[in-house]
């Protein structure tokens, strides 16, 4: 077999089978096949796309290049979630507690990468103490217990996808559906999902800006995963607008606490039983999303989800008498409000532009070495389509610094009031297949 | 400006400007771009094409990514030709004293090359004596006395082709007309040409297997010289059967010798006839194609042409004696006539296998370390459309060994002979713009 071959069938439009994807993967990640023979590769892919059958196989192929965890040991349907990645995004920090309250399993492992905030791991070391260098059996032994634990990324997972994905990033083959589709399962899958509830966003700060762009990447990822025995669904959530009102570490963690007593904003609320519900089905733990949201709904009004929220910071070293009292969460030294200059009503709120302003203050990372200030960030007191008078606080700024300017430049930039506007739809649709 | 942008934007089926086509063209030659955005942009540029002023532009900039002959001290318009390479093509052995018989200065640059038979050089080399390694300034001399001389390749003309046409045979990039075609046109503008006479070979011993796809490239090549003011002229020919009857570099020789004396092959004859008014044409030498033929006619019968060869060789230190007897040309030890098993017309000479068999012989290289076998070869003792008898010979072998099986099998196995047929066009189409 010969990669000019295989090069030269894609771009013909031929499918290529599984034996001509694995030689090409195995042969990129050892370094046989050479980086210019890769991205030629992606080109044509780019161009002439994958059939079904094709982005399974590349995604097995992916998962099959390195390490994959084993969660056999652990009872029951392991349901991971993924996001395909927005502004003040809470979802994780309440879910993971939430699902777990109902007897899912939630063994994740997760990230801090780059951002506007943190990665989960960033938001949840807000708490004292809380920390997730667990070994393999702790882990386990938590999640078997308790049905919730996290974990640091460890292991050589995927190494084809890190290696592929930094070679698309320079060669113009970002934008490829089956590429997007078979990195983000492959990675899932090697983290040892059984099962997998998607969130893609749409809007102006996702990475998909229209809604017909997202669906097709939920549907392609539904696809793969069902295709491989994986359970797979997807939600469709605005990302026009932040979730919620909190950017920024401990904010986002003081406000999945809200969430979790039923307090929380109503956009993160709707969205986490969505998704929750979602996951209880999956997870074999409810007939239908009907009868899983019921018994979400029923768990936070009964105070278990918080009180599995406690038991899983503490399992991880966590201080979780914040939960009562979150002034214990790290404080930011100033907190200076951005005032409506006119009346109206609130009909832009340019999601990523709030996170540049959130990571302006310090609460995200723009490079690996760069340090997160968990206490800064911005609350939204105004989201699109509410009533703000001149005068009135759009936006509270929690800062370590007093000079702000640029700051408060970024958020009047991203918000516009008008005379009417109304509220985005929230989720714009549910995919099963 | 960064190379993925530019990526980006030819995916996206825009025109690159000048500046950003200069941009990866002197930043591939100093290796400062890497081979995979290279072929990123390659297999962008192969789905997305290029407008006349990009090809242009892509020309130009590998002409001046390395050094450039400056043939400024020969007098006249120094026309070029160029052919897309097919089996037996012995054109440039007859057309370089033909055309310099009426004034027209040849300043050839050659090589060696891969192939099924040698290069113009290793055809010429069959003369004892003759040699190439002339200097800069006795090859202009020479030129300008006797309007013909040959010179083996020599500086490093267009080093960005060279890097990019071996990226292109590793990453499936091959079969682009704007790259085909600015690769080509680079070459000889670099090489000094004034202006240009292509022949694109159509059928299946041809790169170009359609005449659409070689009419295609015709035109661009055209486009492309007349675009950057080297008039252009391109004829498409036919090599579905190999052109003339010698296939070999002494045989060749030989058979330039008969048609300069007017007893050449007839499709050989006419497409020297065709080619060369382009030249005559090109150089300024005759006022239309017609003028221009008859003036060739006219120095062949009147022995001109053959003169002039014989000079030709003599400058460059060759034994002229074998023009008058070309039993001084190198000899194979064996002739092994393969003859009709069957009666009836010829009616497919398959020209690539018919190569195939010279390289068996050892008439070509393989690699550039392999020697040719300057006395073997084949002669075509019937062409398509001839009538033949069962015994009757159709291809006699030039043999330096006695066991010519695999050579018989490849024969037989690349000539069909039918109820009906009949020689197919020889020049289907000029094209002047």
């Amino acid at each position: 077999m010969r990669m000019v071959d295989i090069i030269s069938k894609k771009r013909d439009g031929n499918s290529l089978s599984k034996a001509e994807i694995d030689f090409f993967i195995e042969g990129y990640t050892k370094g046989d096949i050479p980086d210019y023979q890769a991205s030629a590769l992606l080109m044509a892919i780019y161009f002439e796309d994958m059939n079904d059958e094709e982005r399974q196989n590349l995604t097995l192929a992916m998962v099959n290049s390195g390490e994959t965890i084993d969660l056999s040991a652990i009872s029951g349907i392991k349901v991971d979630k993924h996001s395909t990645g927005g502004v003040g995004d809470t979802t994780t920090l309440v879910l993971a507690p939430l699902v777990a309250a109902l007897g899912v399993p939630v063994a994740k492992m997760s990230g801090r990468g780059l951002g506007h905030t943190g990665g989960t791991i960033d938001k949840l070391e807000s708490v004292e103490g809380f920390h997730v260098e667990l070994s393999q059996k702790d882990f386990i032994e938590l999640v078997n217990r308790d049905k919730v634990a996290v974990i640091g990324q460890s292991g050589n997972l995927t190494p084809a996808d890190k290696k592929l994905y930094a070679l698309r990033d320079v060669t113009g083959t970002v934008d490829s559906i089956p590429l997007i589709a078979s990195s983000i399962m492959s990675k899932k899958i090697a983290a040892g999902a059984d099962a997998i509830c998607l969130d893609v966003k749409t809007g102006a700060g996702a990475f998909m800006k229209t809604e017909e762009d997202a669906e097709e990447l939920a549907r392609a990822m539904v696809r793969i995963g069902n295709g491989v025995q994986r359970n797979t669904m997807a939600v469709i959530s605005d990302m026009s607008q932040p979730l919620g009102f909190a950017v920024g570490n401990a904010l986002e963690v003081k406000e999945a606490i809200d969430t979790l007593r039923g307090n929380g904003p109503e956009d993160l609320t709707e969205l986490v039983l969505v998704l929750g519900s979602q996951m209880v089905v999956l997870a074999g733990q409810a007939a239908d999303l009907a009868e899983a949201r019921a018994k979400l709904e029923a768990v936070i009004a009964s105070g278990e989800a918080l009180a599995k929220f406690k038991v899983f910071l503490e399992n991880q070293g966590g201080d979780a008498s914040v939960v009562d009292d979150p002034s214990k969460l790290p404080q930011a030294r100033y907190e200076i409000d951005v005032k409506a200059k006119s009346s109206g009503f609130v009909s832009e709120i340019i999601a990523d532009e709030i996170g540049v302003a959130a990571m302006l203050l310090g609460a995200g990372r723009a490079t690996k070495e760069d340090q997160i200030d968990l206490g800064v960030g911005l609350l939204l007191r105004r989201k699109i389509g509410d009533r703000v008078e001149a005068g009135e606080t759009l936006v509270t700024i929690f800062s370590n610094r007093e000079d702000v300017t640029e700051v408060k430049a970024k958020i009047y930039a991203s918000i516009q009031i008008a005379e009417q506007a109304s509220a985005p739809k929230l989720v714009h649709k549910i995919i099963t297949e």
